[in-house]
């Protein structure tokens, strides 16, 4: 079940490094592409930093609409992870020719992709500098959902359910899986 | 042993999204943190973006010396990395105390923390806006090392050495670890 996420702890949804899809509307357009350039900036309200290449369909999509929504893919989706990371698409419609579902965002126009465990509806904050010289957007979380399987409200848990575990991109379409918790102890 | 890293493909020893150790020197001083925020920002010159936040000593040695190490910990390491990203140390020498042992760079003043299994030497690209706007600095890599036990010249691999994966933090001292490698079939 997709439960909602509170802003404050959205930034643990993206905390340990996982890849992502990055999904953009405007108009009658939209498309999906893998990011794993993304990673939080801020605790609250949450920001993220974005790392979209200037040459993909999406970042006009992005630039021109302001929003974006980052979805975590699982395990399983590692074969469509690397497609839409592959794949260009300015001619070709990647969310129909990969059989992508998508859901509708609450706050956003961009659609939230099916299947994945995790989800943040973000505004981007337009920094022209920081797009023209790194390709890097800033942007706000807005709403933010979790699978419930993997989402006990405070973090993320994938021991009952491996098969929704996210995936940490290496280079080439290796990736590899979110491994087992590790609890520190308390410094003595 | 430790070996040197290709520049070019410095960034895959990040792209997984590791937890960091962050380090810094200056005049006699140095220090060492936590850091989750730690990402490729390029390939060549490989960048990196990295958060550290305005109230920590390392911060400060940071702009003083205009350079910093990243440094990627083990599984055997989470206390050492909650330990260091918890205790603040304007008064006490965290590498002292924690007895962290260190290796002197090659291109910085900047140590690189024993233990770990990469370690990139960074020189601080200065935006001023970006540092007190987004606590962000965007560093240009110099220099990069790994531990052959884990990098074959191209990727990182753990299956023949679990005990060296690297950390993803969570929350509150909670990691994952680096899990089992995935591959994604090339798409049809």
């Amino acid at each position: 079940v997709r439960v909602a996420v509170e802003l404050r702890r959205a930034y643990r949804l993206l905390n340990h490094g996982p890849a992502t899809l990055v999904s953009a509307a405007h108009g009658s357009r939209h498309n999906v592409m893998a990011a794993q350039w993304v990673m939080p900036l801020d605790f609250d309200p949450p920001k993220l930093a974005v790392v979209v290449a200037a040459d993909t369909f999406t970042r006009g999509l992005i630039e021109a609409s302001g929003q974006l929504c980052v979805s975590l893919p699982t395990v399983g989706m590692a074969d469509l992870v690397w497609a839409v990371g592959s794949a260009s698409s300015a001619e070709v419609d990647k969310l129909e020719r990969f059989h992508v579902a998508t859901t509708q965002a609450s706050k956003v126009t961009a659609p939230l992709i099916d299947g994945c465990v995790a989800w943040l509806e973000c505004e981007v904050r337009p920094d022209v500098a920081l797009a023209r010289d790194h390709d890097l957007f800033i942007v706000e979380v807005v709403a933010a959902w979790a699978d419930s399987d993997v989402w006990d409200g405070r973090e993320l848990h994938f021991e009952g359910h491996p098969e929704k575990r996210t995936l940490h991109h290496v280079a080439r379409g290796t990736f590899f899986a979110t491994g087992e918790r590790v609890k520190a102890n308390e410094p003595g």
